[in-house]
């Protein structure tokens, strides 16, 4: 039943043709995610508007040249364009399918993302720090900060402070301090998190990645170093998830 | 919104005081749940309604007597009454605290389980058998078994079948080839839901139970082996969970 | 010892040659599955005939076309013939292979499934669905599906209705309703069944895949949140086993 | 090196006794923890400052009393004091030590929690909503919701809203919708933070409890599922960490 | 169907009564077990019957008692019966119930074995040795030294041999290269059976031992090392299954 | 030091070169495996000798047949050789380094196991049967059978005899009855060895395959089952290890 | 055979009695361990006679006051003496039980380690330090500190130094860089050997502790965290090994 | 703050621009770390500068040949160069790129490392010795081997001494006892460093190696057996780890 249907029905009430009591009998049965959830879905949109997102793998270059071309057609939506884990076919193809329109795309070869920035208007409330460990810890640092970024967040880059030498995170102290939000990747023992947290007032979101070998099961020694943080402002998402830890971090940053 | 605070707003459409189109821009924000869901609400009393359930573990015997006093105490139903993972201090608080009408209390000491039978009608389309291995898997497949007819149905034990004396099971083949439905339950490496399913075409709902020592890990070991079971009929719950399996076999029972 | 042995065995019991005593001696040692165990058989025949299945993955696409055209050549079966795991080589080889009969021949590329259609009689007695969670999971969804459909059920998709997003799958709830079983494919938190348990009376059966990256572990978090449910008429069956949930299905369905 | 012995060496390069560049090699071996570490240290008492926390376990009630009275004796602090993981021994000692000040102590035996309220100013920003699955994960949410009361927010607690009645949890979309930031509490399958992170723009903590059985392996079923969550606003904690939560939240609730 | 039966109907081909086409579609349905599952009977009597067994853990005193007298009533066996996990009160409760026949019991406190030897001879072929790494993995050798008697075999015990100090084992060559199979019973790292295994020519049953602490994992880290063994004469049975190594060593000893 | 060297000291014993004292002084320092290890190793040929082994995998084609050159070229030995998880490319390299001697290679595609038989004695004292589950566990089941031919048993393959159609393995009971020892190869759920355990009195060599998907974790599954048979005449070896299998059950069936 | 009997066939020898060839034939089944394991031996009696020890765990008070008991009797032993994992019942036995040898025996409670003090000769090169992150750490802490104590080193503890308040730590710099070998003991996400390792040049000792809960596994987080370590001079042993970490440690203090 | 910064405030102090007082308070927010920790930094030099490391993997050959050439070109070193994880195209480019200076590098395709070696002093104490069980252990193992000789040690290999042949290993019972650090490198079930660490008094570093198949899971069967072992003078770093077992035994082997 869509907004139509409603109006004849309220309508026959209005003449007179449909008592109150059968028009209760017909709304019962009403499929409610034609009234309510509207609202809801316009939260939806409201909340991932900042950024419209593809994530590529799996799909070919063409059919992600396709979802881009349509976010891109879209005539009422200025919003930024973010491609996740794309590889440079993936980019040709994007770029070739849209046009001028597409002259903006960039591809960023580290993290595997591409990006068509159409906004730049910061909406986050403060400065997000994206911290990570090692060398081979950014390509997901890089996945956090580039989609931080779309969403609007101004975001700062602290990269290979890892805490087998902690001068260099202390070096840095004063912009952690400064951060509204921090993202902190780390691989292996997955230590970072707990220091960081434990200089700074503010949230910190870790991020466990697969850098490692042997015992570190794919990121697992990191994931559980970090659940168990003896620091009390450290929360975790899932191994090399650096898109969701950005997508969490740009929540925090607009409350 | 209830459907007196309904009934007056269509009453103002019909009486003119309110538009049809503000009426939708009202009902836009209606509480759904007190239309639609009310349905959904009635169809699980429907579904549940074949029998009361208290989960005892983790509660005191005061409040589980409470809990059970309540259920006798509704005028209206006259549903069986199943207690489970209870202990005998448990129903004894049960016995003394409802008077006349917990008369009918059992309580079966292998399980834990407590019955109040108040209503013997079998509704359960067929026969339904549950099948165990070993004489330790016995108090997961009684609490089937009880579950199972509390529920309405007509059920039959089939107990100590285990596959390393194959024939054993296989004197019993008429009558499971008779069963509509099966509950099959087995600790150790978990290999009799495999043996059963290859000799009926019935479905058959696979338990794994905590038996076992070592490298069993706690049910661990049959529940891995009855996922991975290479007779196509078989489906799994979850470890010790004898209440679960028989609910869903009183589902497909009566469907 | 087959059927012309006991034949001239009773035979020399009745001319008197052999004594009753003697003869049960000899039936002692009888090779049961001569007698009864043919039954069984044909229970398997029974049960399995709706549709003839090849596995596949792990044969080459030579062995695949020989396995259907024999199948094809059996002149006294019109079963529906159904090929899992395969890929558009083994497609091309059983289009070759087997003639004018492998006009039907379809390959559905998304699950990889080989279908020849040779029967459309609907043998399920009531509608099955099956719901997944993302777009990720069709594949799966696609194998069920289309394994349901080849043993005789009439059966509808619902396909994209995670549960971040309850509001997709709330408006198909009439359609919910309506099932005699439920097949519910998910990956990632696996969440999806214990919301359309809630929703239905029907049993519903849980397919975890193993779509996800990082903590997934291939579909194991799903799995375990699928034995986990705390809805009470799901059962699982094993990571990407589209198949398995389909026969079990189908088995539900017959009863 | 404290101040005074820096005040000297700087007083010998006022006087001339000591050259600048005398100095510079005296300060370069400084412990530097006198100097900038203050800062940190400050940091953290400010940060920390909110509540004054004792985690009871493995603790004796004597110590636990012993650690509360010295708070308690701090004349210049009037924060409220939260003892975790403590039973009801602890909360006789801790009376019981105190005098007069420790009038105040509430006991809350359903998550062992003992509250000391000095303070009842709110100086979270915005509403803080505590959600949990069922009965029992209550304690743990109960945790999280003391604690997060005790560090200075207004938190409202939606309890029993299980996504296997999912019209549970829609009832209180409006809650759900208005609060700032969300701890999401749920064993079993841990199904929960998906549904409620797609209902609102909010970050969303989730708590994973150990609650289940079988499979649930002590609540890592639950932590699976969350680190999985199909929705982008949710991170996670460790199992039963109803504390750690209130503390991320609080962060959050202040930035 | 029994013999009776059977007899019967073979008289009536005798008689003429029914011809033998009809007997053999009755004897298509004849339940096999009463024919040939009767030789599989037999041979389970014969290889388990050199020992009876009562497994006591879950069991109360007295009904291990009722079991182990019921088995020294049966006038026509002289079986030894062993009772494995068993405590002093169920020694009690076998001394007391079962008069003199129950005077040769005698209860191994280390083991929690109660033997009842009534049968000295050797029926295995060679000798066996049953070897164990720390003087804490005696328990399980300990059962296993016990099982392997009751069932007639002349066995040796070489404890204390543990790898660490390697020439404790190496001491003992010769026992070693006598054994005609040998029991080698390790926790901790289950290093004893590959340095066994590399000694002698015979097969060497593994058993890992909860023994150890930490990452042993109650014996996985043993049972993985003994899986993983690179002497090509070592299999494994399940951890702490002295009685189930005994079983198999038996097995071996007698073919 | 060497017997040349030892014969030298013992000389100057004699002689009187050397004083008893002094000789044992250096006899101390003795490296001792010139005297007791060469029975050792001795042992170690005679029990290895009846087969000489290469494991391919991991080694070049060029070195695979140096090394299996090697074997052929002494003269002294005529012990069948065998290389186990070669391919295609090492068979060739085999055939065409060996001259006359490689005619007899053969290479069986399905386990990849190159044979050279030099020796067709049969030393085994019984016969083995080789059990295994589904079609695609043969590998594993051919690498083990043709290991055991080549150690000199008389070895039967029973084919595709999984637990789901019982009936196949019961057609096959005297074979099992009249085995001396058997190897039993599953996958999946690994269940068939407690079933062929239960028929038999022999020892039953249980080898899980890692055939399977999802949950099967890569023969984990039937690892765990068959380490958890309720069968007490089961051992285990290692996930695909057909080799193993047949060189523990060449042990038993020589002893 | 003993150095006796050597002396006597080489005797023979001399004499002319025994040929050396016939020597040669009686020394090849001489049992090595005569001569050259006496040496190991010693080796093992010089490498841990700087403290005997008792593993009291599993062993009743009376058993290891009699072991003590022995130890102190010991003539010609003036070693230090050392009960780990005891309770107040043991340490009474071994006061109660050895007189006044005993007098020196103390009890550790926090630890459950019992010392006698015999000899407090420091052996150990160079300064050992015991650094633990949290109070919780501190009983596995103190039995690596003790146990390194009556090994004859040379201690500083260095507690409650764990990494989410770094300055603590960094706090006493000086002191480890004093140390010669580092034992650094932690709990939850076990992340302060890697900041210790990189501030030293030291080798470092990490000994994960089963301190945490939740998704710290009972020690596994902290053991995996320690495993993938970014420092390169940190070694791991045992979950909670205090013991063997103090034993490792003190093998590199005397090197 | 730099130097120069630092050198203006002391003379602005010696001038009297500046009171000492005010001194302080702007000394307290100077960044530590650029006094104190440029200590730390020439440790870190002084420790690891024994050789200039690069790990090959994830990088390109271009990548690691430019980081090669800048660490020839540092003029005031003459350190090894160490490069590990690399393949043949990574020591082509090397060899390219760097002139005259590349001509002393060696690639060492076993273990995929390439050496520059420009200092050949033996800075190590004592010798160290590399023990590894199998032929595929041997790539681990000299990984090990020649990090440790570029960093300035005497090593010697011991390879192919695995424990089922424990003659191989008591041969080499000298060297072993000789040596002052010893590395024992061992897949499948990792025994090799009890019974290594049972023969001597040194610290033994435990590489658990990927080797192995099915229940080796990667590493982990040994990983699990060294660091459950028995012999107290173990410890055990990550699986593959030779780089880093040959760092710690550096460190040890310098102290």
């Amino acid at each position: 039943m869509n907004q139509q249907e409603l109006l004849k029905l309220l309508e026959a009430v209005q003449s007179g043709d449909l008592s109150p009591r059968a028009a209760i009998e017909r709304l019962k049965h009403l499929p409610f995610e034609d009234l309510g959830f509207a609202k809801v879905d316009h939260h939806r949109a409201l909340r991932q508007g900042f950024a419209e997102v593809v994530f590529a793998k799996g799909k070919t270059p063409a059919q992600v040249a396709k979802i881009a071309g349509a976010m891109l057609e879209k005539k009422d939506s200025q919003h930024n364009i973010l491609v996740t884990r794309a590889d440079a076919k993936t980019f040709a193809a994007v770029k070739r399918a849209n046009g001028k329109a597409a002259r903006a795309a960039k591809f960023h070869e580290t993290s595997g993302v591409i990006t068509i920035e159409r906004n730049r208007e910061i909406t986050g409330k403060g400065l997000m720090a994206v911290v990570s460990a090692g060398t081979s810890d950014i390509p997901v640092a890089e996945e956090a900060l580039l989609t931080a970024r779309m969403m609007g967040n101004r975001v700062e880059p602290l990269y290979d402070v890892g805490v087998a030498g902690i001068h260099r995170l202390l070096e840095h102290r004063e912009k952690l301090t400064e951060a509204r939000v921090i993202i902190c990747v780390a691989g292996m023992e997955g230590a970072l998190p707990s220091v960081v947290g434990g200089l700074v007032a503010a949230p910190v979101i870790a991020v466990p990645t697969s850098v490692g070998y042997g015992a570190s099961f794919g990121g697992v020694a990191a994931l559980l170093g970090m659940l168990n943080s003896c620091a009390s402002n450290v929360t975790v998402v899932n191994i090399d998830n650096g898109f969701g830890a950005a997508c969490v971090a740009s929540c925090i940053n607009r409350v």
